[in-house]
């Protein structure tokens, strides 16, 4: 709980809209009147570019003290790929240990939707999505690069530790929810030692939480259910590159990457969560005031519960609410900080 | 070409709604004046129990000889999963060389899809992908299972091999195709060794198609845009695992699983293609008469096509088109048995 002092926050703006985003997200923490220290700190593409560097070992170091870290966006196309995002973002989410990627799918009142016939009460989940392992574990290797010989191979690594802990946390974030459905996505028809773990440990955890009904889906037919049949869903726990597609597409059915919010939580907080938009750095609209930052002001939200201010995240997430019920049909696109102003004025008053 | 002799077709129906729609399949080939000699062969579930076989070798070498394969559906809940899926429908893939797997995800004209604002010239795209490697190979392993400490594998394997000739395949369609364009799809920003060969080898490729615009999209930015914004895509090509996501993605834009058909190919014709509805076995509608024929229908189009029947093919196609636009606004349903009739009248008259 944070009531009895400031909240220490290490920003990280990063690339393209990451730092006109991330403005409003602190504007609107401090129209909630929290207390905030705040850090900025220029990771991305810039510093790649000066230095070489993309997290030097002091500066994790750092981070590992603040509260919580808020971040926008890392990418750049001058940037080889991969390089930000495997040095950068995932060693973040590695070595703070955010196992769990939480990532609300939830239909506002007023937001359009290219889904025609949903309605707010049938896209309403949180995606669960393994934040620590899996595919994302960088392991693999090629050989005879460059020749018709080449081989390369990719591996998902999945422990009974890492994948029982994010499971149990699916559990229960699913029991205390109204519906208490859990779904497990994988494939395990085709994944067969990787998704066999996932199969095991779901049913081995499942007696402790008797009031919870849990549910299987294949992949690929989950990625058809969150298109037609939405309402199937209210946790879904799954691992990182599944969660990966699953929540791009729930960002889709949602009204769009520019409302979608993320927690990159360490429930046992022996290092600061880390909260950021889903969508990316988008330098093509970089430095035009054109992004949305609800996405952002939403994870805010997230950050503020995750401390234990409930009350305020609550007060922010109406705030988002209302400004976007008051969009229905308005054609006048507001800039960034316009957004983030009223959503700002909203939670003030 | 096949017209100066009759087709040599070996038939597997398989499980659950498998043996329906194949039976109305053969009805549509007989009305379009096919001159068919089919044998069936009955691999699936019951086979397994009864003997626990799911393809013996003696089977595989007889598939090797005929023209082409109508493949219904594997899959039943009374058999462990994966055993099926990996012992009879992608070992037939992998012996068969079947490098090719064709999806057409395409919008009749009628059809209800559940994006409100899309029309059929929005979604008109072909998947193509890879049917031979990649996370389907079935390479991992696990460690102390059914402990605290246990570790589970899986390997995606790529090779350049595979992966050229897939996206020649794919180059070779978007140039047939009135808009030439091919979207790369992959995640080359975390799985960077499997990513970069993708990357590398359409590059290498694409100076042998000047007219065909390439793009690339990591596959969660596809997912979304496979539901925002469809009319992006024309011709994708990926991976075995990304393709089977985004087919059933696919699927569900496209009016639902019950229309979406599909080719696995050998273009090389070293040995058959197999034709398939993407949509399982269901057990849970089995022997109903309520699955809908029309997926493998349009699969048995794809396989004249592959024979080089190409007006048969297009004139099964067109009565499909026919069938499926009379149905607009027409609740009553009909079952399995009446849509193919309704199909294979259009066919013949
Ligand atoms: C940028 C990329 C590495 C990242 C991921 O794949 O996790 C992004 O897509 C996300 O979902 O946060
Ligand atoms: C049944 C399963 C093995 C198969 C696959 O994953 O390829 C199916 O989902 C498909 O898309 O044909």
């Amino acid at each position: 709980m944070q009531d009895s002092r400031d909240i220490r926050l290490a920003v990280i703006p990063g690339d393209g809209i990451g730092t006109e985003v991330v403005a409003e997200g602190l504007k609107v923490l401090d129209a909630a009147g929290i207390k905030l220290e705040t850090t900025g700190y220029d990771l991305g593409a810039k510093r790649y570019h000066a230095s070489g560097e993309t997290l030097p070992d002091a500066v994790l170091e750092e981070l590992r003290g603040y509260d919580a870290i808020l971040l926008g966006a890392v990418g750049d196309p001058s940037v080889p790929p991969g390089v930000l995002e495997r040095d950068l973002l995932l060693k973040l989410r590695f070595e703070l240990d955010h196992y769990v990627n939480l990532r609300p799918v939830k239909l506002f009142p007023g937001v359009e939707t290219p889904l025609g016939g949903a309605k707010p009460a049938d896209i309403d989940m949180v995606v669960v999505r393994e934040g620590t392992e899996g595919p994302y574990a960088g392991a693999g290797g090629v050989l005879r690069k460059g020749t018709p010989h080449e081989i390369a191979t990719q591996e998902s690594l999945n422990t009974a530790y890492g994948v029982e802990r994010v499971v149990r946390y699916a559990f229960e974030k699913a029991q205390s929810r109204p519906r208490k459905k859990l779904t497990l996505v994988h494939k395990t028809n085709v994944l067969t030692y990787a998704g066999d773990l996932w199969a095991r440990v779901t049913d081995l955890v499942a007696p402790e939480f008797p009031e919870v009904t849990v549910d299987y889906c294949h992949v690929d037919a989950a990625s058809m259910f969150f298109v037609n049949q939405p309402e199937r869903f209210d946790v879904v726990v799954t691992d990182n590159l599944f969660g990966d597609i699953l929540t791009d597409i729930g960002a889709a059915i949602a009204g769009g990457i520019g409302l979608a919010a993320s927690g990159n939580v360490n429930p046992d907080r022996t290092a600061p969560s880390m909260f950021e938009p889903v969508h990316g750095s988008a330098p093509d609209i970089a430095g035009q005031g054109k992004a949305d930052p609800t996405a952002t002001i939403l994870s805010v939200a997230m950050l503020l519960d995750h401390l234990g201010l409930a009350a305020e995240a609550a007060r922010i997430e109406q705030a988002v609410a209302g400004d976007l019920l008051d969009r229905r049909g308005v054609s006048a696109a507001r800039s960034t900080r316009e957004i983030g102003d009223d959503i700002a004025a909203r939670v003030a008053g």
